[in-house]
């Protein structure tokens, strides 16, 4: 009675929707609502850092949503005549599916950036992979995009990955960082492309960031 | 030593951010991060539906991102050619932003809609009042169309938040609509718009509740 479609590698694999499209089976919408209940799994990847108050740590979904949200209200500051924000929000909710599988690296930790690129790539095969496959490449290539930083959406998109989780920080008066013996010199590297996609809020980065040095809330 | 900037109702008001821009004042930046750090607290809204597994409740930013995410997915299934994806992922990213004053208003909760209208207005007024006038009067127009539902992008954002909750729900296998004691014809109400916009997630949405129904996930 199930309508079980391949997938991109000819295995199948049971679905809660199957039952569903028994009379009209639809490959590609059952593809869909597959892969939004696989990325669903965002919501339990978290972060290093806090949400407000302290209350608990931030997970990717929430962090994909703030990011976003940025996205909006600074693209009118956006240095470069050239960024396309309806391709910038589309990375920034993308930006972190890879971290299902491969799990949230710290921007700080070098050991796991080791084979981070390797993770993620593989990451990427399968949860792009379950989409149409058009759909999926198209995907998969924007968040090649934004991984190699290169493009002006790329690094838009980036500027405000990075700076989210500083601004939350220093409004936690820099818990995460004493936590972690994190350096100002180390957060102050993640705003490079901060400083060329939107030189004012590089600016304000870089003040806060000398200003949480001086209020102690570095290690010393 | 304080740079405070008005409020537009005239009052001054904490921030810390307020210590950063001593030098250079820039009132606009400062108003686009007071909001973001007012915004943050979508994150604590908690939803009535579950995420995945039932481990918690799903909170308004994770609904937020995840409805982003399937107009992303959706929009080339569109009935509309209207639709603009742009405006629809941004009027997706702020809907909720109002029940960070007036609380999640269960779907299905007739008297807590009863002065909904009102409790969301003044939460508009405030909330989006803290962006720079044009660009909080911009959003705060989206977030109102979105609210009325009668334009093509609002319909179609719409369609998705109802039948967010409602897949999350089939999905965790009706817990939901069983400790709220939904009847099958409430959940089905809530695609009208979904019908519309998107006429074959429409028809899935309806099979799926036939389905649940026929799997005992609703009361008796």
């Amino acid at each position: 009675m199930r309508t079980e479609p391949e997938n991109h590698d000819g295995k199948t694999e049971e679905s809660p929707f199957f039952r569903l499209f028994v009379d009209t089976p639809d490959s590609f919408l059952l593809r869909k609502l597959e892969f939004l209940r696989e990325v669903e799994k965002l919501k339990q990847v978290l972060r290093r850092n806090y949400i407000l108050g302290g209350v608990r740590l931030e997970n990717d979904a929430e962090h994909s949503w703030h990011a976003a949200m940025m996205a909006v209200l600074f693209f009118e500051n956006a240095k470069s005549p050239d960024v396309d924000l309806l391709r910038v929000l589309k990375m920034l909710l993308i930006h972190d599916l890879v971290e299902i599988d491969a799990g949230d690296t710290y921007a700080f930790d070098q050991a796991g950036h080791v084979d981070k690129a390797e993770r993620e790539n593989r990451a990427a095969d399968r949860i792009f992979g379950l989409l149409p496959l058009k759909m999926g490449a198209e995907l998969r290539r924007l968040w090649e995009e934004f991984d190699e930083g290169r493009t002006p959406d790329a690094q838009f998109a980036l500027a405000l990955d990075r700076v989210q989780p500083a601004i939350q920080n220093y409004l936690f008066r820099g818990t995460v960082w004493k936590e972690n013996d994190i350096r100002p010199e180390q957060v102050k590297d993640r705003f490079e492309e901060l400083r060329q996609a939107l030189p004012e809020l590089g600016r304000f980065a870089d003040a806060m960031v000398d200003d949480a040095e001086q209020h102690g809330f570095f290690n010393q």
